[in-house]
């Protein structure tokens, strides 16, 4: 278990920010999610990998950088 | 009835005209809502008070202009 980093691209609201928590919250193995609007920073906390996080937040509609 | 133009402040994206309409659609009378992000014009259409989308709008967490 870890807590990774990563930077999301298109957020603009808290709407977005909603509906980034609830794809990444939804990986097997993910235990938490943090999310900050201004700066697109997204903590992962769990047991997870990159490619998993990637695909979520794509399924959200945005982009990791 | 009759469709009325307003503008509204705010809105960044898909998630926030889904907002808007819903909130507006609840309004007793109305029948039906158009909303343009890039412009913030809203049209509703039915039997309604300004104070009414007003006060739904302001209820989405948005503005009229």
């Amino acid at each position: 278990m870890s807590v990774k980093t990563y930077t999301v691209e298109g957020m603009t609201c808290g709407h977005c920010v909603s509906s980034v928590k609830e794809e990444v919250g939804e990986i097997p193995g993910v235990t938490g999610v943090e999310v900050d609007l201004g700066s697109g920073r997204l903590e992962v906390s769990g047991d997870v990998t990159d490619d998993a996080v990637r695909e979520a937040v794509k399924e959200a509609g945005y982009t990791l950088v």
